[in-house]
């Protein structure tokens, strides 16, 4: 944990003082990583003050601000090609590295480990929704049409996904609060949070300030890197931003599932995956109307194939409200093909 | 409901006397949604004297047969490529839209509806049949094949087609009738019919009589009322038949949701895609043999990828036996992203 | 049962003799389906002895150890369009032909048929694994690489593969082995064997030996009978391959269907096709490297998109637990319908 007192002040000399670009990727890395525990731990007090529901929201949402705002610069910069394979690494990386290992740690420690199924089933339906429908029909609509209208089109999409984005809030903490929630959630209550309200949010809103900060300056790095490694900018892209960028998450799910709260850690991952699709994808698409180069939401057939495929992946696995280490372990395994996929393209 | 009274015989009037094409349009439109709400009353009846099942299908069976004999007049100008988008039209409209807002207008009124999940797992288990067999399959196939090949497989899959949808009405009728029925379904009895079943009956026929000579008037408006808007043909066959065309449906599957009827409602929506997909489409192939130009079972890649997703997506949201507005919302997000992409198509 | 001891010793006199290829084919296909019904017997005794998993494991192996054998000979041959075909073909079978043949006849006599539902829904994601994410992914991505990337691909998919079957027989084996269990099956021990352990072993391997020899021979036929009935060898590596190479897995299933032992028959339909995809083909890949000719795991589209629909049905239908008649023959009419394209391609 000290690793966190020393990581962010060396980033910052580091950056200032131009260190050569692959120690600066080591440092920035595992001081993300080390910031991304203390996120944990702080997202962790605050869920068990929430409850489960808004825990995860919570935590998604500090997630995939850092994401947010790296991808706003590089649209700036007119990189549409790696924010959109960003996206889809976020995707997979939520999907099936950060589900993955949460089933398959908790399940090394638990036999059967459950969930919520009607939240299951509720994120099923927008899973589908979002890839099935708001990803796969541009791509498809879009062959036989020219930019200006792939563009309408993208548009029209990323509306409609930002306002069922927003409908989908309104039902879990309005109209239908604890209508699903099973008496096992209720008992959550009574644990005691490690930091009270205030720490906790003060910690997270500094963690994740500085993982945004060093974040930007990694990203900077990878040009060097890719050079260095033989790597592709969408290899980086895919795998690379997927698992640093989601390491608050892949830390915090997999404690939850550590300590056998099922509901969080699913929650984050597949909450986290929604948030990207949702409302990630289409704000970045309305956001770049109004730099040089506009961002559609087309992803190539292998980002679109690979997403469609690990969606449905998912939605067989998760259906029943149980996993165990071996459907991590087949989530895992689905990642590592994926990963060699794009590293060889 | 005077409507009905005045609009039937303007509409003959008006077609006789050749008024304005786009004042016809809003004529037939509004006498056919007038006739689809007397329509669903009779069902209703109909549904009360003879069961939530065997009322949904004669629900479903009024519904189509307007549209088979539009098809079949459009097929005998060789209008092919319109009807195979109507027919698309239809399965997207029942899933999405007629599904979608009985759903969400249901779920304004109920928290949580339930429906039988037997059903609905008897339906998913059709519906990918239907789709992703039989309508996938010739399109994938046909990709290396000539013109005759093309229409033999398709004529194959078409019998096939009428022999399994024959074969479920026997399942559902005859060796299974009521073993998959749920308490809550019995209790729907007691309640009194509106009409007698004479009456209904006689209501239903007529008004199905009058929708369809309305209906085909109606048609011939649809090229007029394109060159006044600038929508293409395929726009109006998905969208706008689908709309008026299902209008019968629509009414009484909201109807039945606004009763909390679920059992209906989901019969109507989803029976009826069963019903174009297995039985108005595969008959269509079949008699188009008998026409100048025949019609092979291929649609074009944006109609069955629209099909694919919706059918995954109503699959995934009806497995649980459950509704909430929220899921209504999802289909009704997704018939408006499809609604755009066949627009700017 | 006699034909057993009058077909093996005609089978090896007539190959060493030379006869007429028709002829051949027959006694071949008649002396295979001979020896199934023993190998179904000898399962039958083992799978009382050893409960329904492991009974229904060593059906699956026994079945597909003869496949192995005849693609490896294939492979040495450079057929690799072949060996691909007859694993589609055996996946299609299993899933399709196996399963609805065993739900249809054993649906016939028992109204509503259960089996271990956490066993299907394993299965299900499996299926999902192997189909979707495994054979679609090298597909999808290698439309953009060279021969050598491809080649890479296939070998590290191939490898997950192997170490994911392993891993879910640990699973199911070792940590999970009874999780799942339900009464029902517990009751199935005391039933008694026809044969005693040691009886059923020996009758199974020298079955399986003999299938082996005769398959071997059966092979070399078919291009004498595709020439005579005007058949591809595509139509035949994956309708008569799927058909005579499953024979054993065909009669053991529906006589366990029959029984009213839906775990066991579903076992050996879906058990089987997870066995010839997960583990058969990417041994096939693996092998393929020491021979001339190397295999990559790439599927045409037609076979590919075959497969990807014979899946999601299968995992729609079998979601629930639950079969009946009709079930079986959705799954059925599938198969027929994959016939037709295949033979008309």
């Amino acid at each position: 944990m000290l690793l966190t007192f020393i990581g962010v002040p060396v980033s910052v000399i580091g950056t200032l003082m131009h260190w050569p670009s692959i120690f600066l990727f080591i440092i920035y890395c595992l001081t993300i990583i080390a910031l991304s525990s203390y996120m944990g731990r702080a997202t962790e007090s605050l869920a068990i003050v929430a409850g489960p529901r808004i825990g995860g929201l919570l935590n998604a949402t500090f997630g995939n601000a850092v994401e947010l705002i790296i991808s706003v610069f590089a649209l700036k910069a007119g990189l549409v090609g790696v924010v959109l394979a960003s996206l889809t690494g976020s995707v997979l990386g939520n999907l099936l590295l950060v589900a993955g290992l949460s089933f398959f740690i908790g399940g090394l420690k638990y036999k059967r480990q459950k969930f919520n199924v009607y939240d299951a089933r509720h994120n099923s339906g927008l899973l589908m929704f979002a890839v099935m429908i708001a990803f796969v029909i541009p791509e498809v609509f879009s062959m036989d049409m020219n930019d200006t209208k792939k563009l309408s089109l993208s548009v029209g999409i990323s509306v409609i996904l930002i306002l069922l984005y927003l409908a989908a809030l309104f039902f879990k903490l309005v109209t239908h609060r604890g209508v699903y929630q099973s008496d096992n959630e209720a008992q959550h209550h009574d644990e005691e949070p490690e930091w009270g309200k205030g720490r906790a949010i003060l910690v997270l809103l500094i963690a994740t300030l500085a993982v945004a900060y060093i974040s930007e300056n990694l990203v900077h790095t990878f040009e060097f890197v890719a050079e260095s490694f033989g790597w592709t900018e969408l290899f980086i892209g895919i795998i690379i931003v997927a698992i640093v960028g989601n390491a608050a998450e892949h830390a915090s799910a997999v404690l939850m599932a550590f300590k056998n709260k099922m509901d969080v850690a699913v929650e984050i991952a597949i909450g986290s995956t929604l948030q990207v699709a949702m409302f990630v994808a289409p704000v970045l698409v309305l956001i770049s109307l109004f730099f040089e180069k506009s961002m559609p939401l087309l992803f190539s057939w292998q980002e679109l194939i690979a997403m469609v495929s690990s969606v449905l992946l998912m939605v067989v696995i998760s259906n029943d409200g149980e996993t165990n280490w071996f459907e991590g372990l087949t989530l895992l395994a689905a990642y590592v093909i994926m990963g060699i996929g794009f590293y060889l393209l």
